[in-house]
This record gives structure tokens, C-alpha cells and sequence, in this order.
């Protein structure tokens, strides 16, 4: 496929403005072609207004229609082929075999939502229907569903150039509840995200679904991201990145004169402690589950486990012994972007300069600054050290993390006290651990939105019991989650309709309840129709 | 009783500040004793530390034992007797019959919520049980359910001195899902709330509820709410009062370093569509049922009916001949303070001011400033009009309504388009009026959390289909509700524990389902246990 390199909006290409920008390789600096264009201030505001009329075509059309189009979108993606593939890993350094799995989970995501719309449950449907002879006053009928917000926002990220990116998560649930959306494409993969954009509006001529019903958007600053949140029209956003880009679009729609809701997912250090038993029993395993943890994917994922937190003495010597080895053993890796790979360097500089902090370990082999690689790097420091010095709470996006020694139970808990809100918390406990560190845990599940016993948190599972959003700053919401079907919810708002004549009632709220969908009917949950 | 007029902090009083303020009865313009003092900085620093005291050991009160603290609660009120009756209508002018009903509204919206929890599938359990041989990697143990968020405060309206204050729903759902709750007394009903603060009381004392899960402070101005939305420890806020003050805690929460979620409920012009079949046939009716929901509670209603729209012509004129009569007929009322009397005749001098802008009908009676009155009263203009002075748009609190003929329905829908958000919108329709107006409908149904037909917007049913919050700027979040049972919802998030021990889970989510609630497990909806 030739790639066009302007934005896409409603299917049309967008203008060819003077303000261009490439793709860079980050394995070997090369400039990918073709240009791309950022949107002008016309492109943004075309691309809301025709999101705004298509959706209201794409709001009335049936959920069963708007599975299918989700199912064809899976398919489309598909279809683009190894194209895609390469292109991802040529934008983004990651090995192609990681796109095959990630393309999977992205075209699994659609289909999980259109199995979610098509069952239908989701709308949780409520009907208290009348009571004419209650006294001292009849009660009217009442009902109400989940209803979509309206036109959406999507930012993605750049770490998932596909499952958290054009056609990530967020469109799709967005498109899923009902919105149309518009992306701003990462300017780090504007190539992948022009193939996949090109894939739904496929998909939407196949399934006639309205034009506006998606629009992609090209920009490399601030400047499209922030006249999106604050053009009129947005209804809601939805944003994967830093904690930085992320408060300053919380700000910019929490300032407009209709406040609109934002879900960002900022970023998280995800502690992990590692309690006695389970220290004393399976250091080697965790050693080298850690290993992987946070050196996959050069560890730019949101749930890289960046503090490591246990009691000082022997059993965490020996664990530290065979960590340092498996740390030395990771292979360099090719970072994203070249941005990135220096704000790695410089967070590990900061680092560095703490006094009470040393490195612990470093991958033997050298990173290549023209491949834009960093190494796996571990370092080490005391509870003390990481109270005083409130840097070392912040993320470092990379492979690196932080070992942190406590004296004593009181200080283990001092530093989960300390910590910031999280995705996740993690904890590795064996025999009475659990039981014996109740304290901790209840401190850490005020922390986060994922509590893990004996597991690693990189890889977030797309199920119903998901959550990946927890206290500020990991998200600007921690009521949401931006995987799993539950993430459908943050695109939608209940409209209640009381008197309704039944003929004109939508399909969900009917008495036959000819959608067979689970409701709330006087207080009780039933698939019964109404007599 | 006697009234102390010092805060309620943890059960005891707090500081007998030099800040003290009465309350004053509308009806005869009397101070009534005692003098209140208002919160000191330390007050709320000490109520907001108890709290998150409290909150350890409430979250973890099964919900078993939280409803029946809940009943507790409803049964203290009911014995607090005709004190609290005779206060609450001092305080308010508002009749002690009143108050019968509201009390009764208030005890059962506890009720509502013991029985929601002792039922207990609100908290919307999701387990995805491991697949241990899944490929190419097996999928851990992931379980979901919706936890508290911490301390809650609570901001009472003026106009419901029980239902929507000290005791009201917001402080019920907060209860219910397991936060404590720091109320700030509204300044009107001081007495009022020092009454119910002291019943809720009781109930912790006879339920062994930690003192910390309730506080009562007593506050004039913006200061104390200020300090209350600032407080490090406070999770979450409910309001319900103006748009200014809603929004300025809006602002400021939004401004935190830990921003939180605001859930204020900030009125509505509620606009009501009389369409040609419904006009044609119900006149008199719908004059009538206007009239009393204009003017009950002295219009002081957030869904009180503030515009009517409808085609000009015979019909119309008829129409408006038989509502004015109504309107003549119509009794003043005696305004909940001075300061709402105040702004609701500033409100009609501002708009009488606006040239096309006529009185369409007052009460013959005259209202009695000395007992803070108001005369009901309904003006009347045209679209044209309407869309050219935004100020039209905006609520005028008391009994108010202005009456607006649309000369063609592309005039009644730019009208409906040019509506800010909405708590409410109506549509009085016969015969065909819905199928001819369907254009109307999807215009309201975006603008508005509830619509009605054939009804009369005041009377919110507190019942799980109930949607009480609109588009902004009825509400700050039109997503969740203030009354009904998914107001709960506003006072939670979801915790996801993964590979957590079956002996370690709550009980929500253990395999055996020990309390019968329905759950999620591995995407399918069931009450049974996991085999």
C-alpha cells in the first residue's frame, strides 16, 4: 500500500499542510518515508463535526450491526497483512514476531467487544414499571439504559503501535458503547497508523457505517491533542502516555466551559515486594521472573514492575546475588524513539546522583547509541534513602528498576505508605506470608488497581475481571479501566426514559425484551420478559 | 433536645469557634437558637483524619453489618420525632406536612440502600478463573469487585432539609458503599442538621460503627467546603446548590495534586414541550399539572418546569388563557431564606428588563416580604427571543416558569438545540405527536439524563431505573446519579486481585459464592458457585 501521509477524516484525506514530519527508525536512525502532514486547525474541527453527525446515524444504528463492524475491523486488520507488521517494527524497533501477538490481541479486543455489544447486558438495562394505585402518589414508569457519550478522542500510545494505539483499546470500546471516534495518531508510528486507519474505513464502507465515524489525525506537538480536548464537540477523551501529557489534558477539559471526562493512564512504578517465605523459598524464580518482567518489551510497559521492595538479611542477599547475574545476562534493546531512549538516560543519571544509591547490576553487553538501545540496568537503595528522596517514586520508562532494602516490618510498610497511586502492586508470598503481612496488603490495595499474589504485571489480560486504571497519578480515574470489557463503560451515560408508550421505547427497555438481555426489572435482576 | 451548635466531629463536639452565625425563620423573619459555630481549619483537618481512621475498619464491616447500621439510621430519625419536624420547618418555612412525607423519603432511601448491599450484586463481581494450559501463555486467576473510595464529603442542598442534606442520599449511597462521610451542615437548616447528625450518631453507637465514619461540620461561606475539597484525605464530593458553587468545588478538586471526582448537582430549566396533539386534547390538564410543578416547594425544585415550548397559535393561546388562570390562583409561598427570595427577584427584574420578554399571569395574592414570599409567576416570549438573550437559558430558582411560542417546529428545535444541559426534559404528546416529533426527541435525549413523557418533571423516584444528573451544567457528571439506587455507584472503584488464594479472597469473589450475589464469571452472568 502507498502510504498518503495526510490525515484521514471521514475518508478523505486531509490537508497537505506545511507542517511535515517522518517516521525515524529508531534501530538504525533511518528516515522512513513518505512525509506525513500534521492536521491544521480545519482538519480538527472537520473531524469532530463530521464525528458529531455521523454520530447520530451510528448511535441509532442496532448493537448487532455495530458487533459486525467491529468483527469486520478484526478482519481488515487482518487483510493489511505483513505490511503492517513491518512497518510497526520498522517505526518502533520491536521484532516482528511481537507484532504477530500484538495484532492478535488488538483484533481480539474488537472481537471481545462485539461478542459484549451483541449479548447486550452491558446497557444495564433498569425498568420499575408503574404503580397507579400507590399512595399517597402513583408511581410512573420508569426506565433506563446506558446510552453512548458522543464523539470520543483517542490518543494513543507508543509503546502498543497497535493494541493501545489507532485501533487500541480505547477506539474500541469507544466504537463499541456507540461513539464515533478520532484519533490523534502517535507521531512516533504515523505510518502503522495510516495502514490500520485505512483498515477500519474498510471495514465502515463494508458495514455502512457512517463516514465520520472515525477520522485519524497527524500531529507531532501539543498542539492538535489540545484543540481536540477543547473543541466543543468532544464529548470525552482517552489518552495512553506520560504523566506530564496526561495531567495537561486532565487540565485543558477540566477548564472548558462544559467539563468533559478524561482517562488517561499516566504510568506506574508497580511495586513488588517480596515477602519472607516466598523469598526464602523461591529467590531463583523471582529472580528471574523479575528479569523478564522488567526488561520486556526494554521495558516500556505501563506495568513494569520498577520498585522491588523486601526485608534486608540473608535471604534477600542471596535473592540480590542471583538477580545481579540474570541482570547482567539481559540483552540490550532498541527503544522506541530516540525521545525516550534519552529520557531513560537522563532518569538514570538523576538516579545516580542520590546519595544511598548504587547500581546494582548491568547488562554485559553495550548498548548501541545508533540502534537507540538501552541497557537492562538494576539498581539498589535502602527505605531510608527512597522516603527522602521523592524522585526515586517516579517512573523510569525503560529497563530499569529499583531494589529497596527495609530493616524492619515497620519500614516495609513506611515505603507502601509513601507510594504514589498504582496499576498494580505486587506481591510474592508463600506459606503464612499473606496471613503474616495483612497490614501491608491492606495498605496496598488503597494504592492500586491490581493487586497480584505471585505473579509479574507486565501482561494485561482482555477479560471482564481486568482493571487497568488505579489511583492518581497511574490514571486521572481510578473508577475505570482502559482494558477489559469493563472499559466500554467509560463512553457511555445512563438516560432514563419515564412514560414512555412501549412502541417507542429502544429494544433494551422493551416489556418482550426482545434483545434477551439480563435487566433490572422492580429491584430484581432477570432475562424475564415483562407480563 | 437541646442544640449545642457546635460541630459534630467523631462524636464529639468541635471547637466553639468565635465564628458563629443563627439560623433565621423565613416565615417570621425570627433568629432561632442556639448560635452555631462555625468549623475551624482544625475541625476539618480532625474530621477528615477520623475519617480515614474510620475507614479501615468500616470497609472491612461485612455489608451485612453496614445495613443494618443503615436501618439503624432510618429508625434513629423516625425517633428524633416531631423535634425534628418542627425544626426543619422553622428553619425552612417549608409546612410540617412536609417534612412528614420527606422524612419518609429519607428513612426509606436508607432502606433502599440496606436492602441494595444485604443483597449485595451491586458490587459487581467479575472472576476469569485460570487457564493454566492455555497457549502460548497461561492466563492467571483474575478476580474484580467495586471497593470504596475513602472518605466522602457531603455538601447538603437547602430545599430538601432531610432528603437531600445531613441524612440525604448522597450521605445514604456513601454510607452504603462502605466510605465515611463528613457532611458540611447546610448554613440555613444548622438546627436541622445538628438533629440528624445526632441520630446518626446513635446508630453508630448501637451498631459499633468507628465514631470517625461520621462528622457534622457547621460552615457559612466557601471556606470550610474550600478546605473540605482541598483535604488530602477527601476521596470524593457530592453536591447539590448552584452552578457557581458547584463549579468553583469542580474547579478546585480539578486543581488538586491528586485531582478527585465532584458529583455536583447544579439545576436545570427543565423544559417541557406541549405538542400539537397533547395541546390540542389536554389543555386544561396539562395547565393544571403545570401549575403544580412550577410552583410546589414555592418552585424551589431543581426540576422544577422553567420554560414551556410549544407551536404559537389557537391551540396555544387557549392553552396559555387557562394556565393563566392557574397562575392567578396560585398561592405565594414563603422562600427557603432571604437570600434565595432575594436572587429570585433579582432573577425576574433581570429578565422583565429584556425587550420581547412580557408577564404573562402573577398570583392575585399578595406575597408578604416579612414572611419572605414569592408570588408565582410565568412570563412569556418567542424563540426569536429566546435564542438571542443566553440569559433565558438559565435557571431562575423559585416559582418561575416562562412560556415560549415557537412559530414552526424548526423554531422549536433550534430552541431545543440552543438548551444547555438538562436533569430533565418533557414531551406532552398525543396520538402522533412522538412519531411527528421524533426529531425533537433525539435532540432532547442528548441534552437531558431524564426525559419524560405525559408527566411532570418534579418527584424524582428514588428507584434503580432513576436518573438523577444530566449533561453539563445540570450536573458536573452526567454518567452518575444523585438518586436512586446506581447513586452508589459514585462512591466506588474497581480492586482486581489477581492470583489471590481462595482463602485470602473477600467473600464477594470466593469460588463457593458464600453470599449468593450474581457475578461475571469467565463472561457469563450467574448467582451459582465456581465447581
Amino acid at each position: 500500500m502507498q502510504l498518503d501521509g495526510r490525515s484521514l477524516i471521514a475518508g478523505k484525506p486531509g490537508h497537505a499542510t506545511d507542517k511535515t514530519f517522518h517516521a525515524i527508525s529508531p534501530s538504525n536512525s533511518a528516515r522512513l518515508e513518505p512525509s506525513f502532514h500534521e492536521a491544521s486547525a480545519e482538519d480538527v474541527d472537520l473531524a469532530m463535526r463530521q464525528a458529531d453527525d455521523a454520530f447520530e446515524i451510528f448511535r441509532q444504528m442496532p448493537a448487532s450491526a455495530r458487533a459486525d463492524f467491529l468483527d469486520a475491523i478484526a478482519s481488515e486488520i487482518m487483510a493489511a497483512g505483513d505490511e503492517l507488521l513491518q512497518r510497526a517494527s520498522a517505526e518502533s524497533g520491536l521484532p516482528i514476531e511481537r507484532f504477530q501477538g500484538e495484532r492478535a490481541r488488538t483484533c481480539g479486543q474488537f472481537k471481545t467487544f462485539a461478542a459484549l455489544i451483541r449479548e447486550g447486558s452491558w446497557v444495564d438495562a433498569r425498568i420499575d414499571t408503574a404503580l397507579p394505585d400507590r399512595q399517597p402518589m402513583p408511581r410512573p414508569d420508569i426506565r433506563r439504559h446506558l446510552v453512548p457519550l458522543g464523539p470520543v478522542v483517542v490518543l494513543g500510545a507508543s509503546n502498543f503501535p497497535l493494541a493501545f494505539s489507532t485501533a487500541g483499546g480505547d477506539t474500541a470500546s469507544a466504537l463499541a458503547a456507540g461513539c464515533p471516534v478520532v484519533v490523534k495518531a502517535h507521531p512516533a508510528h504515523p505510518g502503522t497508523s495510516e495502514i490500520v486507519a485505512r483498515a477500519i474505513y474498510r471495514a465502515m464502507k463494508t458495514c455502512h457505517v457512517p463516514d465520520g465515524t472515525f477520522s485519524l489525525l497527524h500531529g507531532t506537538g501539543a498542539e492538535v491533542a489540545q484543540t481536540l480536548v477543547r473543541h466543543p464537540l468532544t464529548r470525552a477523551l482517552g489518552f495512553t502516555g506520560s504523566e506530564r501529557a496526561g495531567r495537561a489534558l486532565f487540565d485543558a477539559a477540566a477548564t472548558r466551559p462544559e467539563p468533559i471526562p478524561v482517562f488517561a493512564e499516566m504510568g506506574s512504578t508497580n511495586p513488588l515486594f517480596i515477602l519472607p517465605g516466598a523469598l526464602k523459598n523461591r529467590a531463583a524464580a523471582i529472580a528471574q521472573g523479575l528479569k523478564g518482567a522488567f526488561t520486556i518489551g526494554v521495558g516500556q510497559f505501563c506495568t513494569k514492575p520498577g520498585l522491588v521492595l523486601a526485608l534486608g538479611g540473608d535471604d534477600f542477599s542471596a535473592f540480590i546475588e542471583q538477580f545481579r547475574a540474570q541482570v547482567r545476562a539481559a540483552a540490550p534493546g532498541t527503544m522506541l524513539h530516540r525521545g525516550i531512549c534519552d529520557a531513560f538516560h537522563a532518569g538514570l543519571e538523576r538516579v545516580k546522583k542520590i546519595p544511598g544509591v548504587v547500581v546494582l547490576a548491568e547488562s554485559d553487553a553495550d548498548a548501541d547509541p545508533a540502534k537507540t538501545q538501552a541497557d537492562p540496568v538494576a539498581f539498589a537503595t535502602d527505605v531510608e534513602t527512597f522516603l527522602l528522596h521523592r524522585e526515586l517514586r517516579e517512573e523510569i520508562f525503560g529497563p530499569y528498576t529499583l531494589l529497596i532494602s527495609a530493616q524492619s516490618v515497620t519500614e516495609l510498610e513506611a515505603a507502601a505508605r509513601a507510594l504514589p497511586g498504582q496499576l498494580t502492586a505486587t506481591l510474592h508470598a508463600d506459606g503464612t506470608d499473606l496471613a503474616d503481612f495483612s497490614d501491608l496488603l491492606r495498605i496496598l490495595d488503597r494504592k492500586a488497581g491490581r493487586v497480584l499474589v505471585n505473579g509479574f504485571s507486565p501482561g494485561v489480560e482482555v477479560c471482564p475481571a481486568m482493571q487497568h486504571g488505579g489511583p492518581y497519578p497511574a490514571t486521572t480515574d481510578a473508577r475505570f479501566t482502559s482494558v477489559g470489557t469493563a472499559a466500554i463503560a467509560r463512553w457511555a451515560r445512563p438516560l432514563c426514559l419515564q412514560g414512555f408508550p412501549e412502541n417507542t421505547l429502544p429494544d433494551a427497555l422493551r416489556n418482550a425484551n426482545p434483545l434477551g438481555i439480563q435487566r433490572t426489572v422492580n429491584g430484581t435482576l432477570t432475562r424475564d420478559p415483562i407480563a
